[in-house]
């Protein structure tokens, strides 16, 4: 095989907000790719360094120089951008790319929601580009690949919804949960937080300690539940509580439903539906967030107490949480098995 | 002051089980103790050796051999002992030290349910001591000091417990929740797995990872519904999911329940019923574990989420879950002011 | 007792720059303490505030209100204050305190060193007040206690210092090894970066990974190298390496020396000349620094390798290096015993 | 491409002491190498399970059966074996292999050192193999690719070896460093105690605490000096310092020489070197572990200080120090650029 060939074919990634943890992931990811590469990286704070100053652990492995977000250059350059930028200040970068002529994954919320409404009420600002919410499909490549595969943009989902729709959206699809009774306790290592400097998430704030945040109160509520909607036809109303945990990566969400179906039931339902998904992994043992800390696969599992039955699922909210989704995502973009990459 | 008197009035604690962390945490609570001094220490596993090989952190700090256990010694010697063995080897070595003249505080499971029954479903194990049930109260100082006062054996309440009970028994006590529909999802740190060599709590196997276990079968669920009941008056069924978290210490409670009641009438339900409690401490802010670590307090505080209110709790498992609780019980016990030596 | 005459005879301590981690480790112990109490708190950042909205762990337990900082009031309300300002800020305001009339123990770097010329070399800036460098005894009460008694004001050893000075000085000063052949490779918890937000003490920058900072240019190794030469009585010069350790607390520094004495010499010197110290233990085994975790005290052992010696040592930063030894010197300025509310 | 083709040449690899960190690590490696795959796995403890019951981060990503060690069957099933047994038990296992006509890879130290007298001092046990020492050739391949191209069997480098022999070699090679003043103070995560159950590495004894073991007797000193003095040239003598750090995986190596080169034509050596070895990477920043957690990359750099040079490297102790240098070498050996599968 030639390499300059191989090259070539290689899918550009350009890559917007270099500087956090869910673009550093996405470079380790595609570092590993064998058909995609990453070519551009930009960041207001860092524009002028090289990406290995940015992040120390690509020396020697990326020579990319950070840059201030230049639209044209990117869509020049770039097959696809992972647009890693908060939510508000994302949507209108998004739409220019998409214009520029490249096709984009973004990371932010902003695209997440179906309705604009939900969108101001929970985050509290207008929307950017309230006319695109519903031109963008929100995707979960167990759920859409189809859609994904022509798409131009796709709205990466989030960390905790992730950990929540995958086990209970086929649940209420087969009307197997009571869908207004639905508890979600969600544990997450600290690298959600981002990596801006802020005292509460310094190292002698959450080190040997957990702690609830956002009860009741989260913007990743009214993502699962409308997400849940869409997929199993049916409203959900639930309960999200996130917590604070003294790790850098995972979410654990713990998840009371009522049923009268017992464990195994669910647990042969997520084998049926999962089957063709590489990363849907049900599982026997009750998972650990270390068991699937750096891959982008999910483990899930089923127990019964009473009338109730509580499911538990595994992932690392920095790969199939954020970045190796997107990777999934690009995969189906581009018509690569969905695992490129990835294993 | 002569400091020989004042060595002689301080009230003398054997600890039988030296070896593990509450152990050791009862030892570093008492040398902090104005009233109360530690005169000796057994260990099957560790006899023969100074205190301050097994625990290093002792060193130059208490200088007491560790022994076999020799009963009559112990009744000789200390006017109380803690005794630190595991269920089922601890009943029989308390009733020893009983009848032997001395008083007891017991860090095992074995005189916390009011039913034989119940114990030995849950624990799996004849109780070695059947008759016991009942002539030992179970206590918390919080709840039943008037009994505490006059006993000569206290069973000290379990870690998951403490950070359960204290909020629930005074809802349900006024009838503020629905005593069917309560969920308890407890995060504890590792040391409340204990000081044996296991592989699933070596350093690798536990740190940067969250992980639940026995769901729906933990001990401690038993001891929970049976406290409330006791204390609240009514029956209670609670869904008890216990958590492995990566830190030393902590115990935080998540726990879910129906209301008509808002929040505020909840803190100061609690506000109320801990008025004279120096350690139960109702906040508005979300508690930390690292707010109460090496203290005897308990943070607790209540959100409104639809129907269901969410109440969280965070104590120290060793401390105010075991050890502290322990001290707080010694002080009672002997008169004192329950926060001697644990301010 | 009559709770009132003991209140009425207790020390009263300010705590100025309270925001910080030696600020909250002070009230902590202070808290402890039998005959001092924390009666006022300053922060520009903070003023305002309830102090345990600063703190949360103090919810209860301390009902201070946080104010701008007032010489005046300071000076009427306290006997003593605790300086926790930064280098360069502090010396005028330690300055003002005591012409006020009260007396001060700092924290800072500002009176620390004997002379002007190493300060602003080191520091990179002009000395706030340079005149006062000479009046200020830098103290460690293990060997300055006479001077402490009597002074104003005492300059706060820091943490590295702390657990390199107590090995180094007895050894110097009677010749045991050579002195132009000194490594110090210290290994530190997050808790010295202090608690500003910044992004490389973030918790996902320094979790699970350790790093050297400051090679041979942090600002401790001219104070190591002073003050052991004011007590040894010869100049040193060391090379030290600091690390940055994934832990709240805790100092351990390796120390490499030259000597033909072996390892149990140099115990036998420490053992004689600590003879009266309550903190120092010189102990047969490796320490670590959770065995002092929390405490005052410092653990420290040599070992023998060829030619050199490899000293150990072990301290808690926040504690023994900071507001350990901070409360230390406030009962040796008072007359009390120097281990009161340290045990 | 035809996967069944593709599958038919890949490297087929057994996995012997399947049940430990490297074994796992080594599993995780080879699961995203190209043209290797894992088919078998033993393992006295573990025999009759499936692999992902023992290590459940590989559920649903291997399919393989964990067996009793069967050489014969090994030799018909595998290309080459990686041998994870502890020293002592590994060397007569390799033989058995080699003479079944397989290749064979030994993490253990039964092959490392150049002569019995050596290892029989330092390992305490006689050697189980002694007329094979010198048969089989210690190598990392920066040195030693020639001789692993044709080799049956080589004996991996330990993991602090690793971290101080590439720094070291070139230096003494190039005699711009003092052979007989050499510091080495390595700091290692828990991960390299292994995965037996332990007191000493249970996550409360170790989290939140470092401390120094094995001073001048840890077995990889020898090992350091043997393997320096085979590519340097020169007999050293160094002083090697391990400690045991709150962390999974990494090792911080600060080391001590003198020199009358300044740090910037030391890393001008290195540069020089190394310029054909795609891992290791000469740095001007001061190298994290983090910054090369799970990759098989070296950060080494180097810093002035007085009449010493201060060198610092990190690695990822379970990947370059043991199972990526362990796909390295299997890359070596098999012709694979030495790479593949490792970026």
């Amino acid at each position: 095989m030639k390499p300059g060939i191989e090259k070539m074919n290689k899918i550009r990634v350009g890559i917007v907000g270099a500087t956090g943890y869910t673009a550093l992931e996405s470079i380790r990811l595609l570092l590993q790719h064998p058909q995609a590469k990453v070519v551009a990286a930009t960041s207001r704070k860092d524009a002028g360094k090289p990406l290995s100053e940015v992040h120390p652990s690509l020396s020697g492995r990326l020579d990319v120089q950070v840059t201030e977000l230049n639209i044209k250059q990117l869509c020049s350059d770039c097959d696809v951008v992972f647009c890693c930028l908060p939510h508000g200040a994302s949507a209108k970068t998004v739409k220019e790319l998409i214009e520029g002529g490249t096709r984009v994954i973004d990371f932010s919320a902003d695209f997440r929601l179906s309705n604009v409404e939900t969108y101001e009420q929970w985050y509290g600002v207008e929307h950017p580009l309230p006319e695109s919410i519903g031109s963008v499909v929100y995707v979960m490549p167990e759920f859409f690949a189809e859609e994904i595969r022509g798409a131009d943009v796709v709205a990466n989902p989030g960390c905790y919804p992730t950990s929540a729709i995958l086990p209970l959206a086929p649940l209420i699809e087969s009307s197997m949960i009571d869908p207004t009774d639905i508890i979600i306790d969600s544990k997450s290592g600290v690298s959600g937080a981002g990596r801006s400097a802020k005292v509460a998430t310094l190292y002698c704030e959450t080190n040997e300690s957990i702690a609830a945040y956002a009860v009741g109160s989260h913007r990743h509520q009214p993502e699962i539940d409308d997400l849940v909607h869409r997929i199993g036809g049916r409203e959900i109303q639930s309960l999200f509580t996130p917590h604070l945990t003294p790790m850098d990566r995972g979410i654990l969400s713990t998840i009371y439903v009522r049923s009268e179906h017992d464990a195994t039931e669910i647990l042969n339902r997520w084998r049926d539906r999962y089957a063709d998904s590489t990363f849907v992994q049900t599982v026997d043992h009750l998972p650990a967030t270390k068991h699937v800390a750096g891959t982008n696969y999910v483990q899930m599992t089923a127990r019964n107490a009473g009338s109730r039955r509580v499911l538990v699922t595994a992932i690392d909210n920095l790969a199939k949480g954020a970045s190796g989704a997107a990777v999934q995502n690009l995969n189906v973009m581009f018509g690569l098995p969905e695992n490129a990459g990835l294993i």
